[in-house]
């Protein structure tokens, strides 16, 4: 029997699904889990964007360009320069979700061997990407105690060397919800200057950001134009997360050449999202602020409930529809599974991810956990009110 | 400004739009040009599946599980198991196209530095997607004067190293036509067994085998169930190539477990074409036969009026819906191209894929050319008139 590769062993599963099978087990046994572990909104997507699919009308579903249509593209960057990217349809790269737009920026610019400095905890699926390239990470940890801003910059320069290619800052952060300032930005692009760095600009959670607080780009900044690139998608900015639509936008004339080899490989994106996708854009601004409300009252239902456990401390994110917490307990991977396999309250329970697998510095956030809130609102009380009494009762409470 | 990655440097660029620039100018100068060099069919989507899309029903589009949803896969199976493979839900990865397959098989058996043997001409994107992961693709020449058979089994060995971890066969070739038979088949099954090697089976143009002839899988073989990961794809099957739906199949549980790793980096395959995908396992058997028709009309009048000019050699394919042919030219790249710049016959000419995009033994297939019958039999019969006149006058003729 032929052997899997190495690659294959040490790929790292998903921090977010490893417990789903104690959260199946409790379901079996007849409890309500309340899936606080993923990032799936409950929002509904734009009325627009479900119209487009629904009236397609073509006889042949072809393939599209490799980068995307032209017609995508273009209406695209009437979303874009409405943000002041101040970009054209040749600087995207249209990707199959916003996690196609990372493994093409990194294989465009990374070789194995190369390595990418990334403020931790991060998107743990940065490790899985950066496996398949054979590229390094190098995690520079921040703290929960000041919220999780960006760490100084002087231990970035620590880490960096001449393998070092890459910084990675994923604004509104996933999984702290931490909105970086203008000038954390600005400290990030003298040093991407200084040191010839790209900065890769995961802007996932671009929408999502709380009391009149403003998103700032790298895109937004002079003078880099050939460092920055931008690694966009749809998922959550309309709750579409199933339509695997993104993209990679860059001024960078090199990185867009070798960034479409990769993307004519496999030949096109999906055509009936970019249709949608299309359609998306002329979503009414009503529709977000809706949402922004609608978040901004769970956030605040989940972190001043938080904070006042007992030993419980979450700072309050900026951005994103995440929190990372820190709880008085021994261990978040042992308490998370806990929660599913051994507790309930009035027979419910909630299924949290251990902060463990955002980290990838041995040992650190064993006593944080990430919590999604894409519950509504009795929803987010009731699984507050679980996790309370769970933290009262947790054998391994410290 | 920061540097791309040497593997951004190296990807090949897709040699089937290599030419496109000179197509836009052709057609801007007016001239019609027929475009027999790519493999985007003309054939209808069945109507199941596109009423599909047209009756999705669902508020939030959400992620499906990596896998795929558990009501696909099921569906799945049920068309798989008429062809005979005898596999379960849990054998499938759904994957974005069969693009994806292929890149996910490699990656779950494959290592940098690691070999895979292909027969060439073959699928140009497999150079694309090893160069992805650093594997080293080792060609073996087939030849068309038998059609390009497969080459002898002691050409395989003599290219076996400790590095080789798989075979790649596509069957129905692309770009050959090419079907392989259940002899052949067989020695590649001993192949496999005796140097404990993987059997890729790109089987994208199943559906495509003319004149009665039967299409083998390695699935329908005992013993090497270990030994066999089929990479497969909607996008011929269907004429649904911009649904970006396909699959990787094996019984090979730690493989399974590999890709799923892979899968879930990249978090679902799209969710609407999964809908889609199913309806479509229901297409009557009526459509196909007459795509089967309309291809084999195609392939007769290409493959004759190929044939009926003067040193020009063209096998007759059993499947998929291209050809290789041989012309008495000095070089396929510099002939394309003229006939793209400088040939008109009543203001038409014809686009072309030159094969030496297909082989990756330098040299190799200079005065050979892919043409894929995607037009309909008028357009075939005007594009075969106008290459042929312009053989007859081309300055680099042989
Ligand atoms: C930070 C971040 N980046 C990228 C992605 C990838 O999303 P998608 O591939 O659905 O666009 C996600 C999804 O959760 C994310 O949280
Ligand atoms: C032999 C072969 N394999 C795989 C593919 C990939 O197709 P897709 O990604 O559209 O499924 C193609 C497309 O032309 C092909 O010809």
């Amino acid at each position: 029997m032929p052997k899997i590769s190495s690659k294959g062993q040490h790929m790292p599963a998903s921090p977010i699904r490893k417990l789903t099978p104690f959260a199946d087990k409790a379901k079996q046994a007849g409890k309500k889990v309340y899936h606080l572990n993923i990032g799936q909104p409950d929002i509904e997507t734009p009325e627009g964007m479900l119209n487009a699919i629904k009236n397609v009308d073509f006889d042949v579903w072809a393939y599209t360009p490799s980068e995307g249509t032209l017609s995508y593209r273009t209406k695209l960057t009437e979303y874009y320069n409405k943000l002041g990217y101040n970009i054209a349809p040749q600087d995207i790269i249209v990707t199959v979700g916003g996690s196609e737009a990372i493994t093409i920026a990194m294989m465009a610019c990374l070789d194995p061997g190369d390595e990418v400095i990334i403020p931790e905890p991060f998107y743990a699926n940065y490790n899985g990407f950066a496996c398949e390239s054979d590229i390094v990470v190098k995690p520079i940890l921040s703290y929960i105690d000041n919220g999780f801003a960006l760490p100084p910059i002087s231990e970035f320069e620590k880490l960096i060397t001449d393998k070092t290619k890459a910084i990675i800052i994923c604004n509104p952060n996933n999984p702290t919800g931490y909105l970086y300032s203008k000038d954390e930005l600005n400290a990030l692009k003298e040093l991407a200057i200084k040191y010839d760095l790209y900065i890769f600009s995961d802007e996932a959670y671009r929408e999502f950001c709380y009391d009149g607080r403003e998103f700032i780009s790298p895109m937004h900044m002079d003078g880099i134009d050939d460092n920055v690139i931008v690694m966009d998608t749809v998922s959550k900015r309309y709750s579409a997360c199933g339509a695997r639509l993104g993209c990679m936008i860059t001024k960078n004339k090199a990185v867009i050449a070798a960034g479409l080899k990769f993307a004519q490989a496999r030949l096109s994106p999906g055509m009936v999202e970019q249709i949608a996708g299309e359609a998306a854009v002329d979503t009414p601004d009503s529709y977000f602020e809706k949402v922004n409300v609608e978040y901004t009252k769970r956030r605040d239902i989940l972190v001043s409930a938080l904070n006042k456990m007992d030993g419980v401390f979450c700072p309050n994110p900026g951005g994103a529809f995440y929190v990372v917490a820190k709880f008085p307990i021994d261990n978040a991977d042992k308490f998370c599974q806990w929660m599913l396999e051994s507790f309930e309250h009035n027979n419910q329970t909630v299924m949290m991810a251990p902060a463990t697998g955002f980290y990838s510095t041995p040992g650190a956030g064993s006593n944080e956990v990430r919590m999604a809130y894409v519950l509504n609102a009795t929803d987010l009380e009731n699984a507050m009110e679980c996790l309370e009494q769970a933290l009262k009762v947790y054998p391994g409470r410290v």
